[in-house]
């Protein structure tokens, strides 16, 4: 089977949609480690590199983890679900900051992911005591995010013409408000 | 002058870097306009696209802003600047959420700016009131970071072999903790 790479960086950016309904395909090892290596990329504050990610496979937990959350039904279906996890800050001024680098990562990772072809879409974790029994996540760390991964049991991801969002001249705003 | 264009976008991923010092390029408004498209794609929680984009280009705004924190010194240097402002949220539940997706529409900037052969580094803003004047930003609103943009001084944009960063297997764990 055919896989998708070399999507140009531009049309990454524009085929890049919340894909919540995967096929049958798993995820190459290769591919895993493509998506993981751009968020390991990611740009932080004073290079903290806060994240560590746990890479789920297995269809029971995948199953577990969608009930963490209302909005975490899609993860039973994926090929692949990374658990984002931070660290419980030592000071608080750098909780807001890991969330924002964690947010840096994780749009790496599903650029990183959308060139290969592959649906991605996250999700909060409202059960953190759930997440982190499953996962032998340290008291010293949390679970903000899940990020689901698979290919796209909708069509293929192509680049979107109108995406629902607003519009560039209601958010720009040139020289000052 | 030649355009670099059509990285792909494994290349961009792994092109990115920190930027801090730049040439005297301008920066085109069709690439500030690619640059910004890119994070109004960004995905959010709810599709609550809670950003809003200010773009500097005047150099004494530009050197102003670069005092409104230690670490924003390059700004003064940078051909624009975008000033990245989230509401005051209306629930403190969506302080955590607005970084992380003002985190994601970052990267998604710096990776579109990056395809362009375009540096980026991103500083904090600590006088919140300095940016609000300046810019008339709404009480509503406040100034988390601001990015700096401009074509690299030290070199162009090449992928980075060995980048600083932790190890891939020791922020990867395969299944749990």
């Amino acid at each position: 089977m055919a896989t998708i790479t070399g999507m140009e960086t531009s049309d990454a950016i524009r085929s890049r949609r919340n894909v919540r309904t995967y096929d049958e395909r798993p995820i190459t090892g290769e591919s895993l480690e493509l998506i993981l290596e751009a968020g390991r990329r990611a740009p932080s504050a004073s290079n903290r590199q806060p994240w560590d990610f746990v890479v789920v496979t297995d269809r029971q937990k995948l199953e577990q983890m969608s009930n963490m959350w209302r909005n975490a039904r899609h993860v039973a279906g994926s090929a692949a679900t990374i658990v984002l996890v931070l660290p419980e800050p030592e000071d608080d001024r750098y909780r807001l900051m890991d969330q924002y680098d964690l947010g840096q990562a994780t749009m790496a990772m599903t650029l990183a992911a959308a060139d290969l072809g592959i649906g991605s879409a996250h999700a909060a974790v409202g059960d953190q005591e759930a997440c982190r029994v499953l996962f032998a996540i340290p008291e010293s760390h949390y679970c903000p995010y899940l990020l689901a991964l698979g290919y796209p049991g909708d069509g293929p991801l192509a680049p979107i013409e109108r995406p629902d969002r607003r519009a560039l001249d209601e958010i720009v705003h040139l020289g000052r408000w």
